[in-house]
């Protein structure tokens, strides 16, 4: 069987997952900056994060973002877990549950962790209109 | 309400809480191990983690454990996650649960983060009696 | 004994240790930005950090900010870093001792986290009069 | 072609290129402790670790396996280290070459990280007998 | 024999070596900013990083960026990221075999760690002229 | 003065300051231990971690070892850790200081980080006398 067309159904799927997930302006916004430098990585993105992982049965989507929130808190990756924010509250986290993620990573990460992260959040949810500007 | 006062009542809560989420014959060792070279950040996790954070509304015991066992991976702390996997357990995680926190996991801090908390996951949890041994 | 009445107790004694450590300037500006989002941590870094941690004996205020700078710096999180440079030069750290910890850091946490550390520490001190602008 | 399909299809391209890698008698060894909880993190590093990123062109397997040690030196996961120790030599580094990924890590990520790394890389190559025993 | 003879023969070495690395404009704007709150770890680098390991033999020096550009991805430091990958289009890594090493991370960094290099990565070979503007 | 002879005198000098650190005892059994693969980066530490930095004014020898204590606490390197909490007790520390460095640590790493490193400290100080068996 062939490999590009295996490649090609997985970023077909992950594609409609990650729209779903991220919304259609991210997802083209996207589109048009992609390149040779960066299509491979995009493509693994699609093909493994959004199409295998995030559609597996055993977590549904919210929990999926709780604890994807928790990773990159503690991975510190401010500019990931951006993205991650308006995927959080896409995939229905409030406020609050956001909130109570950075919360609980004063004891796990810290407060160093704790607290840039919950300073970005609180940024991108005023700017989501999640929380009162 | 003077300081020590302060300290003894959330030390009282959070040993509380602990017994719940950790059992009491962990926590009878525990306390039969400690020293005052220890004693210190025994009192803060009983205060701090046990008594205020995990007591908070906003996110349920089950949520807290499944992003506790996310920052861990992500932190790369095996003594520790060993302790958080009971806890899972206790707090109704199942192992399909936990098994898919560290599958995502693998997107956001790579396979050799993943594979060892998933390796020991299944070590700990045949321990347990929640996965044949 | 109430739970609340224990927070608080414990919150009075750590902001009057922050203010100490940190400024009267910088605590209220604290104050005027503090909301429900953040509310928790904030309290949880006055309870914790500044009343329980910082007032202990064994270790004084400025043995507590050289180790508190070292963490950071091993950490990488640059915007808690330059809050405990503030903290050290209000603790009575030099800046020969700050460059010092940050220079010691070469071997321990490589060339990269010492040169950012160290970078954004030439910055701080010049703002705070520490160093020749 | 549906998506289980495009699964296998990657799964088997990815075995293939495991096997060369790490050996039979690893790959069998491996699928013999295959078992529900950790299949799927073990399909994913078949069709996306060694299917899609180590049969990719623009560096070659052993370049992959020097920045390989590289990562994993840097993240200290010491036992993903053994495992990429024994593909180096399989993928043609040489003793000499894996000493020296690691002695240059010294002045990235610090003497801790590359010592660890080191001391377990000459217990390796010496089960391996690429280094006198 | 005496320490500071010692130390000026590895600087001397070390600050030709660097000039053919970074260049001479980057040596000599270094070199105007160098003062004596960051002139010990700049000395540091001059006499360990670049006069003792890049000149070792074992690696060559485009080896060498591409296992410094593999280490710096998974520290999560972007500033000293800039600097090595200059130092790597100056060694003679192409733009391909960088957009590789940064894809490769994927699989032990996780995506955070990999698109965050990769998209610095994109901004400074532009700057450079070695990716289309 | 030639390379070698630069390389020399760094090394007889931190060869010396190690013998002070960690005793005569583990500097004579780690030579024992020296081969071809691991003494580049044995004689870097001597002459760059024990002959320059150990050896600098600004700090002494016993606020090295605590900030060293700190570092390696965040950076979560257990066999490293080891070796410097005897260094600590050479150079002058007390089981209390050392204590408070990891209670210190809750704060900044962490309850994974600090209960790691003080649970492997508290073993450390037995073996060596420091504290009662």
């Amino acid at each position: 069987m062939d490999q590009s067309a295996a490649h090609e159904a997985l970023r077909g799927k992950g594609r409609a997952e990650m729209r779903e997930i991220l919304g259609a302006e991210y997802t083209e916004a996207r589109d048009r900056s992609t390149n040779p430098f960066n299509a491979a990585v995009r493509a693994l993105s699609e093909e493994m994060a959004y199409a295998t992982l995030w559609t597996r049965p055993g977590l549904d989507r919210k929990q999926r973002s709780l604890i994807t929130l928790a990773m990159i808190c503690a991975l510190n990756h401010p500019h990931e877990l951006r993205i991650h924010l308006v995927a959080a509250l896409n995939n229905g986290c409030t406020a609050e549950e956001i909130s109570e993620v950075f919360t609980h990573a004063v004891a796990y990460c810290g407060f160093p962790a704790a607290i840039d992260a919950l300073r970005l959040a609180e940024q991108v949810l005023k700017e989501q209109g999640a929380l009162p500007a």
